[in-house]
């Protein structure tokens, strides 16, 4: 997609994912680092539930827009942070199976303003379903490496 | 803003409230439900936390998600229950300060669906900062009671 | 994508369009539909212009809104008409170049709503940038032809 | 809302407004400019139409974008222009009327990015009906006056 700024990006997005409380207690992980995509899986357990058994948008939301602030990320030089400037998320249907997973893609990579899409899909045994879409806008906040903000 | 077309909304929606353990991980509370409005408190502790010891993203999003969706679940019959379809979340300036305050105002009831504004304020002390700003579209499920889905 | 509830799906898009005075007033057209898929063009031409000599962002938006919306509506019944909700849409280039094409595809399609993302891309010879992203949520309108509302 | 960074603010926004072909080309007026305010006018008139007699959405957003970008741009300093990021906008109600009125309103105002929120209300006689609701993001272009880009 674009020239590689960092070698070490898995490293550096592997280490901010590690230092996020938030995605530990949800008990979500970030298994694959791609350059310019990232995935984020959550498995369904009772603690991220609303009212109907289903995980909750909320949570849904917060995988989706760590899937897709990681997948900038990963392009982002080594000496740069990265900051959610806004993201929109249509749920489209109820987040049931046994796990949710969380991908997300640059669409756009920019010196200050990177553009990213992201989905969220359910699995349950054989099958995928697709249940929210996010579109987002991150900042690349030059000269300040991610850990020391 | 309009008629109350169930003068027991409080209670269903306390109900609802008590049902989401997600809310209760992060440990949100539902102080307020007025007609056409709800509020969301959040303390700030180390397991909602983000890589740079602000209150996540995500998490800032769930409580405005669900004032959101509580102020307009106020305004349905008792026989509805409410779902997110979609929101767009602009973060205004770091989760900082010792609570989160969601505020959700309903600016359009519908019969099948509701648009929502709501806003994430910071409260450190006196001071109280706009941190985030939502508008959401939420769709009213008639004949399906909150707790029977 | 899903069965096909209106064979003549493609006149009925047809008709709507040609009802559209705005769409006249900008000259766009529509030279795809599909089932699920639709294009809109739009020529570069001075009334289209914002202050720096490129198509208007607003302009923009509204080919891509059409885009989407009927791609949606070619998945509708024949008794129904298409509302949109709401959308959200990044600018990711100036949308220069002689042509812009925007491209909706259905992501979602349902009984009562439609989830719809939709690009917008600028055409200078060989060229093709993309220069905005657009996610879209639609209204079915059922027992309400179009030409009827 | 925040200092005057240029006292000669209406007179740029209204330069800014008159190259804008696509404004006149709908008919659009920009009566009012504040700080930190600004409100587009637009007549109802055939040549802006949807296929129903209404205005087109597309057209409603066009004006809504504009008074929340020229809202924005009031607080911009004099060497600096203004770039959409990104908006959202939902569609409340038809937009009949004789007149609509897009109003705009910066939430945020930043060094790099602005957060605005914007309406439309259709006018039609003494009654004043909200039609849209916008949320938006605005970058500023430092050292880049409006005129020169």
């Amino acid at each position: 997609m674009t020239r590689i700024s960092d070698p070490h990006f898995a490293e550096r997005v592997r280490a901010s994912f590690a230092l996020q409380h938030a995605m530990s207690l949800i008990r979500a992980t970030l298994p694959l680092i791609e350059h310019g995509r990232a995935e984020i899986h959550l498995p369904h357990w009772s603690g991220v539930e609303q009212q109907h058994g289903f995980v909750h948008g909320g949570v849904v939301g917060m995988i989706a827009d760590s899937a897709g602030g990681y997948a900038a990320f990963t392009l982002m030089p080594a000496d740069a942070s990265v900051l959610t400037v806004e993201y929109k998320i249509n749920m489209l249907a109820p987040a049931a199976g046994d796990l949710l997973i969380a991908t997300g893609e640059v669409l756009k990579p920019g010196r200050s303003l990177s553009i990213v899409r992201a989905d969220v899909f359910a699995v349950q045994g054989d099958r995928r379903t697709r249940v929210a879409a996010m579109q987002q806008t991150l900042m690349v906040m030059h000269g300040v490496a991610d850990e020391k903000i």
